[in-house]
């Protein structure tokens, strides 16, 4: 695959993709709203944006793991921002970081609120790992809370619903 | 002045902070919406929050510039991030560049969109920043549209709204 | 009880006052947020607000319309405004419409986006009851989308997400 | 002209319709957003939609009230919701009050903060608005804050934003 991007921004889902389903009263998800959220940053990146799959995190499988590193592997960006549900962010991270053996900066964030409910963190956190991916050196890393984590280096407490430092 | 913070963030107002006013219909300020923003973002930043002026940057004169310098030269954080308005956000750069002694990185923002508005670039911008603040060698830098500018070396482009290197 | 007040608004809960939890990312109650509808809506009504329960509707129980039949009752006001879940909104109407015996108009409502996510019908439609409660000859009705039913004449459309008449 | 719509819906603009412009900074026009807060509302009326100007309601000549009073007189249907400016909405209402001879419901409503700004009062009026045009006989009404006034009994107080009884 050819690309005149700088950078690849590979949409996976979870809770920044959802939205509220008035039919069933559900959490669910039926399209990505970051063509949306772009619009909104005003952003004048240079960016390909690909939908790879619309998933909680909690339903990611190993073949979805597989599928994510597979884009990475093939995007011709060197600089990757991953949006993903939170609850296994870190998990993908690992995965990735055990497997990608290029010189690539990859940035995973994701929201604790859906953007399309208001009063979202998803703008925040793009911006901060848009920032981050062009700003870094290679490696893997998770951009949630304003900060920037190396990969296996990382937990959610679910309790306070934060990402901190292992 | 003392402080335990990694991050100072100087509050300078611009549209970032304005807010319609039902009374007399115009944009104008009663008070910062950062804090508010800040918590939207659910920010694990160890940051000082100092509101220095709310102003519409059209209006700063020289004096207040020479006022957000000092608060740069005497802030005890290393890392600093100015919200200010867009319209002599690159001046304000410049001058701070140009009078700035310390290893300091120092990153200005704002925003096309007031964050009260709805709909607004504000959380992208200033997440990007608080990111740019942390992993940049020191310098005067703007952050807008997600990308990354050294002061000098930047300008807004009024007819399409956006930052433009030079 | 005495009241000063012309309107009673009695909260029952309902879709209206779900908000998402970011730590469980489920829909559910902390508080309701009519007053901050009420306040959003610059309402300049002499109204009395109480908070009966915050259910989602199909919890409610026979002892709970018992209890909203008792407030209905009880309220010195001769106009009422109900807000209440759409699941099973016809059936308290039903209920209220079966045991009332007062000359009061009583106007059941809801929403079926939560206030609170942002572009939601709950505005519209309390706009809508509080109008036909000063407007209308006593009875028990429901307000949604824009239209006004008599109770036992009015059936949700689960399919479409809209009321309709019998 | 004929018509198979129950209420006729008439935009005039004011505020209910600015939205700020992020190029230079002001409130302005660029179209009517009821389409978008009558979906948002999920209204199920037989409502035929029409722009007849976008103003500002200081701006209203003679010669566009006499617009709008053509608007109404032609107007198929016996009701009729005109949006408008809340500065002059007054005066509108009493000029179609002192020149319609037809036995019609006309209820004009505004907002004091535009529906594209968020946390606005326009939705909560319009469902106001149009329960009021649906249930009170022939005349010609305000629909604000909640409130229901005939025409030539109503002033907008400037310093509180609200409209009250003469």
């Amino acid at each position: 695959m050819k690309s005149s991007a700088d950078i690849a921004l590979l949409a996976c889902g979870g809770t920044l993709d959802k939205d509220y389903n008035a039919l069933n009263g559900e959490l669910d998800f039926s399209q990505s709203y970051l063509p949306e959220l772009l619009k909104q940053a005003r952003h004048q990146l240079n960016l390909r944006l690909e939908t790879l799959m619309l998933k909680d995190s909690l339903d990611m499988t190993k073949a979805d793991r597989e599928h994510v590193l597979e884009a990475c592997l093939n995007a011709p960006e060197q600089q990757i921002v991953i949006t993903h549900g939170t609850d296994t962010l870190t998990q993908t991270a690992e995965y990735l970081a055990d497997h990608i053996n290029q010189q690539k900066t990859i940035v995973l964030t994701g929201a604790m609120r859906p953007f399309r409910l208001g009063e979202s963190d998803a703008g925040f956190n793009l911006g901060a790992a848009l920032m981050a991916v062009q700003t870094t050196r290679p490696g893997v890393y998770i951009v949630m809370n304003g900060r920037l984590f190396e990969a296996h280096q990382v937990q959610k407490n679910r309790q306070l619903g934060v990402f901190e430092s292992l």
